[in-house]
């Protein structure tokens, strides 16, 4: 009963912060036995591994991960830069006041230069990764392929199958094995941690290099390795790292980019960086400036500012220019197989100008029958993610065999399938070729005699970007045979569902893309005699039906499929496919991604109250002692704090000596209390020093937020006993303008101004007077249904 | 000294209540004598006209309609419908904790209904007054051209110049009258209006039936007019006015839907919709439903939810449905002259695959004169409009007289300049018609002899539509003269700006494309040896660089012109120009939009607070004493307050018979005192009646938000003297949690928890027990720059 200790624990010593999942893992890294057990009873598991036994609430699976959720966030009001940020807490001080406005000018020119540098190069960044990404995906794979197909030519075909199924399998182990060992945060998506990180929800090393680094070459390994995958979620989990290490890193050699990045060392800016970068994942994924920039609002980010509006859309234009300046430079075939496309990925020709009733109703049920397919779809990712955590749980050996079972499986998949298809004449007057001889194209020989094609080979046997163009393909309508639709469907639906959770990075668009593309033109081609809308149209319809089931987005997959098609008269049929399914999936489960971060255990602040906190006030979810500090405190009582709780803000209130009554003073934070301590400007007796003294002491940055780990830590600090008996002033340090809500506020209005504000403490002050000046602080997690709900089970049933 | 005087007793009578607007309106349509000077002195007066006397600061010019401002926006809590948001707020009415669980399924089903039925009739208002609004504009404006065209044919050049002038003058006349003496608030672009309004503004019936009527029929009459007026920001302020009359109208004659548009009454649902409209103009007007979707998001709205991306997204899906299935009717020739054209405005064929590196470089040249030109535009629309204001403000002939002087110049110049230009021969080999005989079409033929065309007559003798679409059409790099070019740019800049600011409904769209198209095709045919894009093309980019100049939005621009043009090849390239030319204007001035709101005097909140304002606590712009009732008061001091003061919201203090000290209890509206009062549930003694009394009395939704001048007034009362010395218990109607800031905290602190919360009253409350529970209550006016600084001179400087 390792975890209901650690809550009585947790309890006495001051259960009223709420734990702050964060904290709890700055301690868990420096002490092993009390530090470590700590971790393991607030960094998330206090609310959920403990209160799930006893009441039988939702489950987080991959518990390795939510231990380290740490909440990075903390707009303790909207800061310029750390400067500017202390002067604005630290209203009173007079010292900051003359000083900023002289200091102003010169900053605020550099923080706008470093600002939109940040961007430019975050742009030149992930549009330099999307390149290589594609270079090398390109070329692997096309390499594998050929090398079958040569093999195939021969009729040599046991030859060919072990030669894809082992280039295949090598690939796979080998992303498996760089996932499993050197960055585990880099499997899946990615998409799912950003959202959560923008929600302020830091997931153990999420934005690490490692991760960076594996999610880039996972993610080639991956899509190479034939896997039903997309590059496109790794590529907004690549756009955020890279954005983040720019933002903090790399810059200790080069001295003035240190100074200047200073700035940025403060959670708004880093956030507004991480969703530039997310941005410009999507934008170099589908080489959709605007579809980014409206995935970066829409998906990604829990606040948005119309500023941020403006340097995603400079992000984003940015990465279409880089790309597009490569692909230019492709397109003279140096870069090997790699080399044909432009800027827009499935260039669509036209084939729209007018429709019918019929047409409309054929495009209304394909949106409801979509809209099922994508919940169901959720609904079974959900299922096969907890079976896979189970095994994923069990080690690194464990989660590259998962990797390579599934491989295998695609393997066959992708290879015996499409001998259950029947060989096509080629089409006469093509300007294609036919067989198609090379890496893609329509029409693959597989194992017919020369002169005709296997439709559902030219589907299987080639890399997804193909298979998609593939299929929405215009003008082809009797291409694909009604039977090969029909198994490449099942075949992709079912192995995109297995697919996803294991240790790869692995997209979810592709899939989905894939599997409504080939749902569309099969429901166009059953269609047919009713209906005279292009099959590729129907592809793209049954793409965009898909992807409004499952991630629930409307306005940025609709710009993303506009700008992957270029086909704009579409574009009422896409809103209307899009509407239809998105309502249909929503009266059945959440989106995709809402899913993930759920089951992850990463607590996501949602954007509304739920109801029943409506019938709470702010009181009512608070709970335990509180520790405060006193505005002169001795050192040792301090320290004494820091190492028994994991709190990350302490309230301190002015006492008698300093003030007429006990009065809140503000809330100083656990890593400024760390930076003031190692400091060592005690004082003998209890007296103010003034903002002064510890000014003189502190240059103007020592208090900006440091990158993860970067900080000092309690084992930094060396304080000997005779220290421990001394006083130190934490006046200049504390945050005087804490945002407040009186004891009876409704619990949804606090939660509402918890959210919105995007705060990390909201002090709990007393309604009536003769109480001591504050009641306590509410936290993340004091909002988090699971907390709520178990403080008052009778609302379970409202829920 | 009527100011000062006012001042006075308004400091006396409760001056930290910051005077809302508001109120002052509500007390001027009841009361003649007092009621009127207070209005006088508070609706915008208060701080505007008194303070620019005494401190210089700047004047608003357009005092007439500033007078009326209301603050309409009270998001007090996130209200569902109003019994919720009662139940919300009076968090422990035990009566309606137990019946909200009961009513809340089928009242959220009724709701979900009406919220998307609204959004439908939205949709499809929109569009149809889009559809009604451009065939009669082409049909007015092509009947006048052909007469004209007919009489210049059989060289009757005096005759045609009178038919042409005269029914411009006739359609000008018309429009201004009904402006002048129907609805003023309809003059105008309407945007800065609506985006007031949701910022939380409402000027006075500016989304009235009145304005509605006005801004339909006044912009068909002013675009026909040959103006170089835009019919785009009219049909914004039309969607928004057809989205406030059917949330709150025209429902009286149906019992069902009046029964279930009371979940409509109230602030954030209104608000809602009304970004629905904004957003379903701009898909109206430009047929651009992604584009009307980031205009709503970028310019319009000032909260942002993402349940609000949805909805807007389905009205302007339905826009483009509506106009699409309107314009497949008119193909066939069943719209008089009105019958070309498809969903795409101004379809350019792509002629972009590559461009070099002096492309660019002209590109960017290209983009920074835009915004040179561009913030000129602002800065000399807002000088005129100031001398207009004057003119506009001597009365309703003047306005009429000022639109007819402007109206005679615009015909003499369009009729007028063509003939500098020389004639030229038609080209050989084109399908189209050459000279063009009927109403649009690139090749005019005016002055010149059979089978030449005069080019200045085909930009000027032609609707802005069709100019727009000569000089975006590609592939006809000969066919303006450098010098046709200028003249139509410099006469057409010119014109846009001089005729901004007539009693017309006017928007600003057209001339700043038009303007920028000119100058766009202008300088690529000066570029032309040097740079070898297309000339439409070069006109595109031109257009984006006023449009980033003028109204610096950014996605949405480049949305609406990806969508008018249908280039998607082009994106990068005007995401370029938008990017530069929007940071040069930067440099020089605010966005035409912000300016106007500003000049208009509205008191607009901005998302970011002052930097001054960092040195200021919310105590120091709090003044004068304040009006608190207590919990059970007596009739008659309501009365009193009600009638004195301008009051919205009045704080309710329980006091020692109900409670152990003086406490806050809340909040009371003065809209829901004046139905208590009405109801005459008087006691005779001070007695506390509680919650179940008070509901027995009223219905769910008597405490709903009336629509505007719906509400009780308070000369609707008829209480005697008896009554005044009876009490009445506040406490059931008085909202209990409301926002409360500790009155030391940072005012700007407090700025963004107004902001970002969308307040409307925010409480401050002491630090040191043993004072007056309440230190006074913030209103969007104390935080005004102009109210800060004038308490404040001494940060004038750093502003």
């Amino acid at each position: 009963m390792e975890g209901r200790e650690g809550k009585d624990i947790e309890k006495s010593e001051g259960g009223s912060m709420a734990l702050p999942v964060a904290v709890a893992v700055a301690v868990a890294g420096e002490e092993e036995g009390e530090g470590r057990r700590v971790m393991e009873r607030n960094g998330s598991g206090f609310f959920y591994e403990e209160e799930d036994k006893e009441m039988g609430m939702r489950e987080p699976l991959l518990r390795r991960r939510t231990m380290n959720t740490t909440s990075q966030l903390a707009i303790v009001g909207a800061k310029v830069c750390p400067i500017e940020s202390l002067d604005y807490e630290i209203v009173e001080n007079d010292l900051y006041k003359q000083d900023w406005r002289s200091r102003k000018k010169v900053q605020i020119f550099q923080y706008i230069v470093l600002k939109w540098t940040l961007a430019l190069l975050i742009g030149l960044g992930t549009g330099l990764v999307a390149f290589f990404n594609n270079l090398a995906v390109e070329n692997i794979a096309g390499f594998k392929l050929l090398l079958t197909n040569n093999l195939m030519l021969k009729d040599r075909y046991h030859e060919a199958f072990l030669t894809y199924a082992g280039c295949n399998l090598v690939l796979a182990a080998a992303a498996a094995a760089l996932c499993a060992y050197v960055a585990p945060a880099a499997a899946g998506s990615g998409i799912p941690e950003v959202k959560a990180y923008l929600n302020g929800v830091d997931a153990h090393s999420i934005l690490a290099l490692s991760t960076l680094f594996v999610k880039i070459f996972g993610s080639i390994g991956g899509v190479a390795a034939g896997f039903v995958v997309g590059k496109e979620g790794p590529m907004v989990h690549t756009g955020a790292c890279i954005a983040n290490l720019l933002g903090q890193g790399g810059s200790r050699k080069y001295h003035l980019t240190w100074t200047w990045l200073r700035y940025f060392k403060n959670d708004r800016d880093r956030r507004d960086l991480i969703t530039c970068g997310a941005a410009a994942g999507v934008a170099a994924a589908f080489r959709a400036p605007v579809g980014g920039v409206l995935f970066a609002l829409e998906e990604a980010a829990s606040w948005w500012r119309s500023a941020l509006l403006w340097r995603t859309f400079f992000t984003t234009a940015v990465v279409a220019v880089t790309l597009r300046a490569f692909i230019e430079y492709c397109r003279s075939g140096k870069c090997g197989l790699f080399g044909e496309g432009g800027l827009i990925m499935f260039d669509l020709s036209s084939t729209v100008t007018s429709y019918s009733t019929p047409d409309l109703l054929a495009v209304i049920v394909l949106g409801v029958i979509g809209g099922i397919f994508g919940s169901l779809y959720n609904f079974l990712v959900d299922k096969v993610l907890r079976i896979y955590s189970i095994i994923n749980e069990k080690g690194a050996p464990f989660k590259i065999l998962l990797t390579v079972t599934i491989s295998l499986l695609t393997s066959c998949c992708s290879y015996g399938l499409p001998w259950l298809a029947k060989c096509t004449p080629c089409p006469l007057n093509l300007q294609d070729q036919c067989p198609t001889i090379g890496r893609s194209g329509n029409f693959k020989n597989f194992q017919c005699p020369p002169g005709h094609y296997n439709d559902l080979a030219s589907l299987f046997l080639n890399t997804n970007d193909d298979a998609i163009r593939n299929l929405f393909s215009s003008g082809t309508d009797n291409e694909f045979y009604i039977s090969t639709l029909f198994v490449f469907f099942a075949a992709i639906y079912f192995l995109g569902i297995v697919t996803y959770g294991i240790a790869v990075p692995s997209g979810l668009f592709i899939p989905v893309i894939l599997a409504g593309a080939s749902y569309g033109r099969l429901v166009g081609t059953l269609l047919g005699p009713i209906c005279d809308l292009d099959k590729g149209l129907f592809a793209l319809l049954g793409a965009a039906s898909f992807l409004g089931g499952t991630m629930r987005m409307t306005v940025s997959v609709c710009v993303i499929l506009l700008e992957l098609t270029n086909d704009l008269l579409m574009l009422p049929l896409v809103m209307l496919v899009l509407l239809i399914s998105k309502t249909v999936a929503d009266s059945f489960n959440k989106g995709v991604y809402d899913q993930i971060v759920t089951m992850k255990g990463l607590p996501y602040m949602e954007a509304h109250a739920e109801p029943y906190m409506r019938n709470l006030v702010a009181s009512d979810v608070v709970s335990g002692p509180l520790i405060t500090f006193s505005a002169v405190e001795k050192v040792g009582n301090i320290v004494h704090a820091l190492r028994l709780t994991g709190h990350n803000g302490f309230p301190v209130v002015d006492e008698p000596p300093f003030a007429d009554a006990p009065e809140l003073c503000g809330l100083v934070l656990r890593s400024h209390l760390l930076v003031l301590l190692k400091g060592k400007r005690f004082t003998q007796d209890r007296v103010l020093t003034g903002p002064a003294e510890v000014f003189r002491r502190f240059g103007a940055f020592d208090f900006a937020k440091a990158g993860s780990g970067k900080g000092v830590k309690l084992e930094d600090l060396d304080i000997n006993e005779e220290e421990m008996e001394m006083y130190v002033d934490i006046h200049p340090i504390t945050n005087r303008s804490p945002y407040t809500v009186v004891e009876t506020m409704s619990l949804a209005k606090a939660a509402v101004l918890f959210r919105e504000l995007g705060l990390r403490h909201l002090c709990v002050v007393p309604k009536t007077p003769g109480r001591p000046p504050i009641v306590g602080i509410l936290t993340r997690h004091d909002f988090m249904p699971e907390h709520v709900l178990g403080l008052f089970p009778q609302f379970k049933h409202h829920k």
